[in-house]
Order: structure tokens, then sequence, then C-alpha cells
């Protein structure tokens, strides 16, 4: 039987119309797609770094619980900006998000532009035990 | 016997001259380099932005074939484009590579630049059972 | 006992006060964070790009080394650039990190905007056999 699961619906999973899947999984590990300030319906929703940051995360660990893994799996994020100097913001969420001492590794930058406008992106990979 | 494989070439594969491998196998894990739109003898092959993914694509499958892995094993596309709003043509395409159920996951998002000048570049990760 | 590592701290490591970890290891895996042109202390270290690159790569080998990996382990690497017609430098460089024929999979591409104003961010994936 095989290990490999497509996410493409589940609880609080955002829908979305593009033709992908949510988190692909393989045995313990899970990639999961990059992830933005919408609702359940796929809309962006706009606001401050912070709210969508807030969001896009939430969506994020939505879809690793739909994949039956947990923030805590986490071992890599990548965060892209369309501001850089909003960082801090994000440095603040992360450091609520992550408890010392057991924080993904991480990478940022600033992209020309980003899906549906959003000022924030993240995307990442999961890894059990 | 190490199970690490360095793809640097086959059948169909784009002759490079940058130091780098097309993909590395450890396992039953494939991490594939960046693909752009350019013939078997690496020179760029400006198209429209349907054009230049269906070829950064193919040159992705050839590198996947290479490592003895398919378009099914993969988990995880990066897509950058040069101009997002062009998204719409690629995600046609995605939907025709991959099956309904079965795509993998992705993240998207506009470069400052890309290689050669080029307006998509993908790359991505392959996992067997 | 868990194979989870979080590398936080370790000789030459750059002390930052981000709230990340430089690396997670899981089992045979090693996700590293990205890493950039600073010293001991955290400092940016602006150069040019080779000064840059020389130094976020010596940073990059002494996570996997705190780690307990090597470059040799190295599968994939991601580099950024603030300006990307500056190429040839760190396929130089790259040419002399790796030996040929045992090279890492890598993708590059121009950010809008790199942390701390940098050159090149470089970061990857090792995988041991």
């Amino acid at each position: 039987m095989s290990q490999r699961r497509f996410i493409t619906q589940g609880e609080g999973l955002p829908q979305w119309s593009t033709p992908i899947s949510h988190a692909v999984v393989v045995g313990k590990i899970c990639h999961v797609s990059g992830q933005i300030s919408v609702d359940a319906a796929g809309h962006y929703v706009p606001g401050t770094i912070r709210e969508e940051a807030v969001r896009a995360f939430a969506n994020f660990f939505a879809v690793l619980r739909a994949a039956e893994f947990s923030s805590a799996d986490i071992v890599f994020v990548d965060i892209a900006f369309a501001d850089l100097t909003e960082i801090g913001e994000v440095n603040a969420l992360f450091a609520e998000l992550f408890p010392e001492g057991q924080r993904p590794a991480r990478t940022i930058y600033q992209a020309a532009a980003l899906p549906m406008g959003s000022k924030v992106k993240v995307l990442g990979v999961a890894i059990k035990d």
C-alpha cells in the first residue's frame, strides 16, 4: 500500500481553484504549498502584515492538521514578503507560534510580487520522527 | 554502498556549463535543480509563458527520468515567474501535467529576475514510496 | 528517543536575535536556514559578491558542522541574489566548494531584497546516506 497522500480538502482548508494539492505526504515527510491570507472560500483577505501572517500561518497549520501533522513537526519554513522591512512583525509572530529552542529553520526574502497581491506567503516542510 | 547519486548527464538533459548537478538522489529522495526554457545545448529558448513553461517542465521531467524517478513521484514544485500575472497559463499547463487529486504541493512567486532572462523557472522534490 | 535536533548554537555559528533555529535535523535530513554574510556577532559584513558569498557559505558549512553534517551531505542549495548578473562569481566559488561530479542540485533567482541588504543568501538541505 502506498504511503503517498494528497491533501486536497479538509476542515478549515481554503477552497482553492488552483490545480494543486495543499500538501503531499510520503511516509514521514509532508510538503505544504505556499499559504497566504485567504479565507475559507479562498478569497484574499488583505490586512496589516501581522493580520496577513496570522491568517497565512493558520492556513498552513490547518493544512498540516489535515495531513495528520502538527506545527511541532515543522522543520523548515520559507517566508516571502512583499516588503521585507516588515520582518519584525513576523518575527514577533514566529516567536509566539513556535516554542524557544524548538523553532524551525527558516529563510526569508522579498519577492517582486506575491499571489493575489498578498503581503506575505509561507510554506514549509514537516517531518515526523 | 552509497545510495547517493549525482545526475549530471543523461538522455534529453540540457548541457549546462554551470558547476551543479541536475539532480541529487539520496535513497528515495530526489532534489531537482531549477529548470528553465533551454534546449539540449543549454541555450535559452525564449517564447510565450506557455512555451517556456512547457520546455522548463520537459527539462524537469527529463532530469527526473535520468534519476530514475517519474513525474508521479513529485511532491513539491516551486515556480518562479518574471510576471506573476501569467499564472493562469501555467495553472492550465499544471492541470494537464498532473492528474486531478494527485497533484504536487506548490509555491509560486514573482522574482526580480530569473536566469538568462527567462519568464519562468521550475524546480522540485520527488520522493518514492 | 526523538531523532529531532534543533541547532541553535555552536562553534562558529553567528549569534542571531531572530527566533529561528540555524538548522533542524530529523533522522538523516538536515534543513539549514538562509545564511548571509554576517560575522560571529550576527552583524552584516558588506563586501563584494565573492566576499559575501564566501562568508555566507562559511556560515552555512558551520551550521552543518554544528548539526554533525558536512558539505558532502548537501543535496540542494538555493541561492538568492540582489543582482543576478553576479552569478559568474558565485559559480566560480561553487566550483571550488564542491568537487566536480559531486555537486548539489541548485536553484538561483534575483530577489527584490534580501535580509540586511545583503547581496546573496544561501540555504539548503543535507541528507546522509
